[in-house]
């Protein structure tokens, strides 16, 4: 590697660090924000469960509603129970065409709905993660109006992650910030089965 | 909601049913995956983060090598360093347009490097995550056939976690599960702080 190739990186680094902060200088509001992770590529759930380890770092509470998912096994949640500070609640009756059954997943989807909100009320609770509920606006199970109303009414330094594929467009209109993980490839397809750690 | 609906549903659900457990029944191995997070998105250290949770609910052992970050004042290190059998090693020398020296980022990569090698030669390791490794190849401190020389001959059963904007062509190749995490809007861009307990 020459010095000049050195002596070239160091001066545009210079100036680039000089962009980076007036950017950084420009976004001083604090308060809280309303993530959405949608996209048919792995890591919605995941990235949501990194945030919360990053807020328990902190010292921060949260609580975690799975809307979908029924299975109690899963390492996340096994992990995640024996912290303190973490609200786990497995809510789902499994994926809909396990369930087959859509009287029952719309009674779950409410039941979870109705949890949520003691949360979105609770200025004791940092971070609310509202696992896969995008699939309860797919479905029908809930009004997307009501649960915008619920995020607006909700603590202002209150962090809210929602996940799940297909976010609707108001939804995303009402987040912060928005991440679509999009697949470019997943083991899957190569015949991996799901491994635990990693999948669930 | 009329009965028909339901109807209508829980018949569409048997059907899909059909077709997703045809699938599921054709991936059957079972082996160490290497999963890439890229594109300009938040979500791709936080995925990796959340995945090491779900790892460490199965019992799993883990490694973190976080490449260009320097500062160790990140929720996610004060949460994970107080678990067991979690390796975590803050190895960067900061942002390339902080430091402005790229002699003292290359020896930091090397260095980081040489401590990934070690992991990634330990069966006793489960999962090993390279935070921000795809910056080593764009700014070249490393050499990217040897990087995937030593993915390919790691044990088994380990899985490899990468994150980084712009993975190379050749690593995605490499990669069994690759996830864009394509950024649609960022609470940054509105003016709003990086906050504890989400950004970092």
């Amino acid at each position: 590697m020459s010095d000049e190739r050195n002596q070239r990186h160091n001066s545009r680094m210079a100036r680039k660090k000089e962009v980076v902060d007036a950017k950084i200088a420009q976004a001083s509001q604090e308060r809280g924000v309303l993530l959405v992770h949608t996209g048919n590529g792995k890591g919605k759930s995941s990235a949501a469960f990194g945030v919360l380890a990053r807020a328990l770092g902190h010292g921060h509470s949260a609580a975690v509603i799975q809307l979908v998912k029924s299975r109690s096994d899963t390492g996340e949640e096994g992990f995640f129970r024996q912290q303190p500070n973490v609200k786990w609640h497995v809510m789902g009756e499994g994926f809909t065409w396990e369930t087959q059954d859509r009287e029952k997943d719309l009674r779950a989807a409410r039941a979870a709905w109705e949890q949520a909100c003691v949360y979105l009320a609770d200025p004791a609770i940092d971070l609310v993660i509202l696992d896969e509920l995008t699939y309860a606006f797919k479905y029908g199970w809930l009004e997307l109006d009501a649960v915008l109303a619920a995020f607006a009414a909700r603590p202002p330094h209150q962090h809210v992650i929602v996940t799940g594929r297909a976010a609707p467009e108001a939804l995303v209109a009402a987040a912060d910030t928005v991440t679509e993980m999009g697949m470019v490839k997943h083991a899957f397809q190569a015949g991996v089965a799901a491994m635990p750690g990693i999948e669930f």
